[in-house]
């Protein structure tokens, strides 16, 4: 959460020249989002984001993101739009990288979510889902069951250096996925990645779903189960909230209601999704100096998500 | 340049309830200034910055930035005065730091000065000048030269680590400057660190003067020296530009000419201003990680300021 490339005031002046948005009038870098570079830009008629996507963004994969946005946004949908230059292009060239000037939106990330704010947030990502039934746009998940089970074997023994018995908890919990991952559930693109920091309320209101770079194509109730595991649990993992989560799961039936075999695979697909980023984060906390520009963030958060979801009562799935 | 402590939009929204500013609408974590968090806060009404003070500024010396900030706003010079809440107080306390809510000011911070940029910064600088010959509030310079002795005796021998001879050089200027460092120039209070990066411009208009927080009394054409040296060299400190410092000096003139002993003087506060300069890199470059948060400057575009200076025609500073 820096700003990894410095861009020059007389280099945003001039990127804007190629747009119809205005002239600059004041440019701030952003400790925002993934390892990218964002400048909150003002201009003569509006904000925006300019975005420079560093490593962890695959060039490749941006016109999957784009598409996605310009799809949902169509339709209504909160998210922020790539803007096009004059000659329609919404990918430029800044300072070496791919970059994108975006549309601003308001609204802060709730820190500390309320129930009506759960509820809020599972009604936008159904309303999300439903916006995307007819989205074209494919892009593999690289973060799904294979990709952990590699995660896995490169973390290895490490994982007991992080804590006592994690080494052996990722080692069972692969082998009950690989047996009871689903196989046939709807899929669709996901958002894949809606923790409260991606989110911008005003109030109870959604007013922006950012951050789509890790969307992808995959079980769409997978999305709901992400969601639950990152809005619904107090103190770093180890409290479960009862009512955020009854919240979040009503209010995502409201807009787009799960089917029944959504529903049954939700603590399935619920202990997968905390396996996943137990996994992302230990190879992280393994690999990443302690003092670097990146916040490592402490996989034992989603160590205690999962044991919660391994105990779970199905039932907390079916309010 | 980054965000070193984390405020969630709940307490910043609950901050801004103890001021007539109107409720919170947006709010992004910005990477700017010296070792501060910022963060540009968006509200119903305004714009603004919140800057929670970390370690390199002493709280005990808030009042007097403060007070100098409202006495320039007072007198109509474009410096961003910290709010006063309903009660008065311009001090906060926020995740356990000193924080105030500034005024946001308009304008980006130029990248590669011009002449006419140069000349508007000048003025601007002589303007504050003249704005502050009223101004009681007192802070001692603990960036003069009993400290580049002691700069200099902490890096000691591992100056010659940065570059071959830099030990001596370092050793014969401060030998100069003992002898030479004028005793008599009238003292005001300065900005002290008028880099590029600490002016605001929308194109040639000055639209604001920031981070004000080396500011302390010393002599007051000490402040034009350390400008000249920010502003009048291209290519890391190799290339000095004869234009960009005829035009600063012509522009602070216009608007507080220097008085005669000032002129003959700047050769030598020059050169303490590039020694300052080099020493505080030098001594960061040599006690801060390769790989920590804050970037590390390089001290060598001082020493070739310094080289400059050393060698230079009295002449370039009496256009």
């Amino acid at each position: 959460m820096a700003v990894y490339t410095h861009v020059s005031a007389e280099r945003i002046a001039r990127l804007l020249g190629s747009y119809d948005v205005g002239t600059l009038v004041s440019a701030k870098g952003i400790a925002e989002g993934v390892e990218n570079s964002n400048y909150l830009v003002e201009t003569t008629e509006n904000r925006f984001i300019l975005t420079l996507y560093e490593k962890r963004v695959d060039a490749a994969d941006l016109p999957f993101f784009l598409e996605l946005l310009d799809h949902l946004a169509e339709r209504g949908q909160p998210v922020p739009p790539a803007i096009a230059d004059r000659s329609g292009r919404q990918i430029q060239t800044v300072e070496g990288r791919p970059a994108c000037l975006i549309a601003f939106l308001p609204g802060v990330s709730p820190g500390e979510p309320t129930p009506a704010q759960a509820a809020a947030t599972g009604a936008a990502l159904g309303e999300l889902h439903k916006a995307l039934t007819d989205f074209d746009g494919q892009r593999p998940n690289t973060m799904t069951l294979p990709n952990w089970h590699s995660l896995a074997a490169e973390c290895g023994g490490h994982l007991d250096d992080i804590a006592p018995g994690l080494g052996a908890l990722v080692i069972e919990e692969l082998a009950f996925l690989d047996a009871n991952w689903p196989a046939d559930l709807p899929r669709s693109a996901i958002h894949a990645d809606l923790f409260p920091d991606n989110v911008l309320m005003l109030g109870n209101h959604v007013t922006g779903i950012i951050d789509f770079y890790f969307a992808c194509t995959d079980i769409r109730a997978y999305d709901l189960a992400i969601t639950h595991g990152a809005w619904c649990f107090a103190d770093d993992g180890a409290g479960f909230d009862a009512e955020l989560s009854e919240s979040l799961i009503e209010g995502y039936q409201s807009a787009h209601p799960l089917l029944p075999e959504e529903a049954r695979a939700m603590p399935v697909l619920s202990r997968g999704a905390a396996l996943r980023f137990l996994l992302t984060r230990a190879w992280d906390w393994l690999n990443t100096p302690a003092d670097a520009l990146v916040t490592r963030k402490d996989p034992i958060a989603f160590r205690r998500r999962l044991e919660f979801y391994r105990a779970a009562d199905p039932e907390i799935f079916l309010p």
